[in-house]
């Protein structure tokens, strides 16, 4: 039924297009693009490729036997679709980093750099640094995690590496771009220096996390740095499966970036969804499926927006590259799937994590008390103690747990042998053994902790879409914006 | 270079098309579609979507840092992509028998089944057989694997099961199609019944194994079956990586179909490459990347038949499902890959089956033996048997062979204990081990011996290629086309 409403109004509005598209009436609106596009929206799951996507389909559809059925997201039903090829100048299985100076700006460079060429020092300018120098559109850049992160970094900064953060924050606050908003700086400060909020501050940004003050934005606030009052790990925004009521989502700060952006002469706003990626290094699938979710909600804001402005409006939505190698599939359950599994599980890794540490900090942490709360976490039981049997732990599962729960204890889990890289990979031995288990329980598997060379889909909707099919390089994403925005 | 040759030549294709692709022009040549379609190629790759398909271009691209680049194929160069969804009635990680009967006859059905409704009684009408009853086009059905399996069945059958080979020969018998080529049929002798290959012969079938007589077949042969003499595992092709010369590949079939088929009406040709399935199931990168390149090399005998026929032709390329949980990226090798180490492996896991059993029949199955033949054949070494440090083994992935190695003769492999599943899948311990640990190398992950869930690409080229855009149920494949052929 939302499918039928959402194709009918698509089908609204390609006959909006279609009636008020002509040539005379962009002239009669006095457009600063040939296309006609004056606001344009991209959006970046990080770390999200086909099976991201789908397994958030997955999981909102129907697995009954018979029945078989996705629940299509908004963008996936956007009618064009392009492939991009991920890999940078160092890697098939590139980084953030470079992936997203290839989206923002045209060209390839070295995993771990931001906005420099190839040879890590020539600077090129991104779509977002064009559209506001050549045609003084309004920009935003949103992201749920740290907002001098690589990805968002990748729209306003150029730096040799993407771990200077304070750097990088500097370049935020002399961007002159409009709107910030999401997740907290990382490493704003910075021993002798002023605080990135204080810089922010002094070059006229209104820098807040106020509730309120957030909700009460306007086109008229000026230029504002807007984040989260509730941090999860790192600055960044929580999980949507960890959220509580009255947090600020991606979406909500996608809707207050149209109020702040919105004008008659256009604006460009980007918005990462960067916690597909964290939960994809995690391997935490249903955290992994919030997070694609809450951006797909974010897009929606976009979506209800291009249906009010029908031949002004581009939606660009694709991932940067695929991160854990991620199934919909597994080797120990074959053909079968079983994602309503994963609605017993209570919290994201990060959270679980917290509880473990927790544990230990109060002396109780032993493993019939972990036992405890995994059952209460993730409703997984061994021997006795539960009845549902798709949640009961078999030997070799429980037996792997009691092993990353020792190998935790003991300092083994990432250096006390080698196929611990492939068991843990770095996290909470406890944790991603846990999240290994049920997502192998509901038929998802993953081969990495880190990216992979997955091409990433690419889905447009609005004035200009039509070019963004077929496949090609993650550099002519930003080549088609630049010629859709007549920037040089 | 190829690339840029490629693009002119899609280029002037698309000019000629303009210049030709006018409704007089269609209507000058008389033609039988309102489309102007007569010549439609299917090209389905079984168990290939995007990681297969960019492995065979990161297998064939430049892996030096700095000018980390893929190769593309001649498919994924075509302007038009859209996306499918392949779940089955039963299952997300469904079977082939179930989705081409959605790509071939535009309905859902169970895993197993090929031809009839969800109900398993329902009927409907293949693509095929509605453009030879409704336009009387000429129809060429060719694949890898055995003629009557699953893909190839799908096309001309309806059968509750796919392992009802022997009825499923009798259907193609009967189907009257004008052209079957490549594998063998399977289980073509019934007790007390006709050899299919005979009742092949009673319905006027020129069924023939010899290259000779296969090469100087044309467009006056009549009804032609022609299959391979130098059959490998089922009566398939042999993988590519163990073609010799002078064995056709699954190009020269399609090129000879081409030959069979041509007339000024029209013709429908599905090839099936039917192997990367099998080689996905056996998690062996390399025979899968040689016959996803196989199939490329098929399809661009159709391409070049589009640029002969630019106004009449339609190329679509895609899968059924993706296999094996491939992945480009791999938990050990992290942010690496490394798949020039692939080069090493001389032969498939079929031949190398066939090299152990050899060993065993002739008594001289040890371990020092197996890693001699192991070194021969992979490369791979321990100890100090070889200099190549890319290709040595250490203690991990020695032991896990040398367990597999032992599983295999005490019959433990596939049925000894729970991980055993996840380790072998019913393969050859020894085999699948060996293609784990040099694609682990390399930098390639798998997470199943069956299918997944992953969407599948669909590439487009030529008459009404259009509109396959976007994101669709795997049923519309099969509606598209039947909307562009004018077929009820």
């Amino acid at each position: 039924m939302k499918k039928i409403v959402l194709l009918m109004m698509m089908a609204l509005a390609v006959f909006s297009l279609c009636a008020e598209g002509t040539r005379e009436n962009f002239e009669a609106k006095d457009p600063n693009t040939e296309s006609g596009v004056k606001y344009v929206f991209m959006f970046i799951g990080d770390g999200m490729s086909s099976p991201e996507i789908n397994a958030a389909q997955v999981y909102n559809g129907s697995n009954t036997p018979g029945l078989i059925a996705i629940e299509p997201l908004t963008f996936t039903q956007f009618p064009v679709v392009g492939i991009q090829y991920t890999q940078d100048a160092t890697s098939f299985c590139p980084d953030s980093a470079s992936t997203a100076t290839s989206l923002s700006s045209g060209y390839k460079t070295h995993s771990g750099v931001i906005g420099l060429g190839i040879d890590k020092s020539t600077q090129g300018e991104t779509i977002a640094e064009k559209l506001k120098r050549e045609k003084d559109w309004k920009i935003g850049v949103v992201s749920s995690v740290t907002i001098n992160h690589a990805t968002p970094a990748a729209y306003y900064a150029h730096v040799v590496s993407r771990n200077s953060y304070y750097d990088i924050g500097l370049q935020m606050a002399e961007s002159g771009f409009d709107y910030f908003a999401g997740g907290l700086v990382n490493k704003a400060e910075k021993e002798g220096e002023k605080s990135i909020y204080e810089v922010l501050k002094d070059n006229g940004y209104l820098v807040t996390n106020d509730r309120d003050t957030i909700l009460s934005l306007n086109n008229k606030s000026g230029k504002v740095y807007a984040y989260t009052s509730t941090p999860q790990d790192s600055g960044s925004l929580t999980y949507r499966i960890d959220r509580k009521e009255g947090e600020l989502s991606l979406a909500d700060y996608v809707r207050k970036g149209i109020d702040v952006l919105y004008n008659e002469n256009g604006f460009f706003l980007m918005c990462e969804g960067g916690k597909i990626d964290w939960a994809g290094h995690a391997n935490d699938a249903l955290a992994n499926i919030g997070d694609t979710l809450d951006l797909d909600d974010a897009v929606k804001v976009a979506f209800d927006f291009a249906l009010q402005h029908p031949s002004e409006t581009l939606i660009i939505v694709t991932g940067d590259h695929e991160t854990g190698g991620m199934t919909i599939g597994y080797a120990a359950t074959g053909y079968n799937t079983a994602f309503d599994i994963l609605r017993n599980q209570k919290c994201s890794y990060v959270a679980f994590d917290s509880m473990i540490n927790a544990e230990k900090q109060n002396g109780t942490y032993t493993f019939d008390r972990l036992m405890e709360i995994v059952n209460d976490n993730f409703g997984l039981w061994y021997g006795e103690n539960g009845t549902d049997s798709a949640l009961a732990l078999n030997d070799y599962e429980y037996n792997k747990l009691k092993k990353a729960y020792e190998d935790d204890l003991s300092g083994n889990a990432n250096t006390g042998y080698e196929e611990s890289s492939r068991l843990y990979g770095g996290y909470n031995a406890v944790s991603v053994t846990l999240t290994h288990i049920i997502n192998n329980k509901a038929g998802i598997g993953w081969t990495s902790f880190s990216h992979t060379g997955l091409p990433v889909p690419v889905y447009a909707y609005g004035v200009g879409s039509e070019v963004f099919s077929g496949s090609y390089d993650n550099t002519e994403v930003a080549k088609k914006l630049f010629a859709l925005c007549d920037v040089e």
